[in-house]
């Protein structure tokens, strides 16, 4: 069987540059934007509309009483359906390829059968703000609270999709193999306790 | 600085094993139950009066609203307030003693002025039952059923004592910096990666 790395993260947290940095040090894929591009491909459908499908726009699943009133017209929740199952099929298929490590999409619920190691990574506030500002494009000049409140919002569509598509909460220790905090460290610095702790767990299969 | 790590652990989960384990290991002292002792030997309680008030009788504490009515008369709720109080004058006592590892008590909150390392220990009701059953006395036999509600009940009891005291929720990734899941593995096994972790994380300091 494979060994998949699942990656959860709250926005900012570096979740995302974990994921890369354990790919390049294991020698396997990592996938995270690139499935918006496959789906894409597959589909047929514009990228950009894609990636407004994906994991962010999940509130147009939820029940009127919940999300105040659907926002987008059938067609989109139609097509936003297609693209959630456009994905999962996506994210079986790589797995089933070898070992890989995808980044968000509740890669570890739907990959259950797999028993990958999923990782929740997360972050306090300042953190988040630190790492924002450090990759900042040129000319964005976001203060703190309006970072925050991207962050804020950005994690709030993931915990829906993950809620709504799965039963497992989204921060929750017991959703997880390992939750990582991030909070004043470096993602270079723990990378290799990361690894040591993931190459245990597969040691033990 | 001492290099203190706390463990916070679900019932059943093995995190008091690998609390003890790591102090082996590390060669720093481990305090569970020693706290009991050493609070009761203070307030000239009885051990076993102290235990019935420590992290077991939050209840005491939580507004009717929500307990559905004090169950304790006056003068327990008083002592509990009192051995609570010593509870967490000796937690900061033994650690700006040196380095140590300290189980349960929201310990990690408590000494949040000593950047404490700190592990939340979790598991599924398979493995929570396995070592609940591995550990249990000769002559002990309870189902399935009773394990788990003994698992639950402890939980909901170390889950109030922390949402009580502190502004911080219990089993939340964001709480610690660190949270294991032990779901399928041996304690002694996943050791020596989460030794490695402790020390990348202090190393950094």
């Amino acid at each position: 069987m494979s060994k998949i790395i699942t990656i959860s993260r709250e926005f900012g947290s570096g979740g995302r540059e974990l994921g890369k940095r354990l790919a390049d040090a294991l020698g396997i894929p990592c996938y995270d934007h690139q499935i918006i591009e496959m789906v894409a491909e597959k589909t047929k459908l514009n990228k950009n509309y894609v990636a407004s499908m994906d994991e962010k726009n999940i509130q147009s699943f939820y029940p009127s009483t919940i999300s105040h009133g659907f926002s987008m017209p059938s067609y989109a929740i139609i097509q936003s359906a297609e693209i959630i199952n456009a994905e999962q099929e996506l994210i079986k298929k790589l797995a089933s390829e070898g070992d890989c490590i995808i980044i968000g999409r509740a890669a570890d619920v739907i990959l259950a059968e797999h028993k990958p190691f999923s990782i929740f990574v997360c972050a306090d506030n300042e953190s988040k703000i630190a790492r924002c500002r450090a990759r900042a494009k040129d000319g964005e000049n976001f203060t703190d609270k309006q970072i925050l409140r991207k962050c804020k919002s950005i994690d709030k569509q993931r915990r829906m999709y993950r809620e709504v598509y799965t039963n497992s909460k989204w921060g929750s220790a017991a959703s997880f193999n390992l939750c990582i905090n991030t909070s004043g460290k470096e993602i270079k610095k723990l990378l290799p306790a990361v690894i040591t702790y993931i190459n245990t767990w597969f040691e033990e299969e």
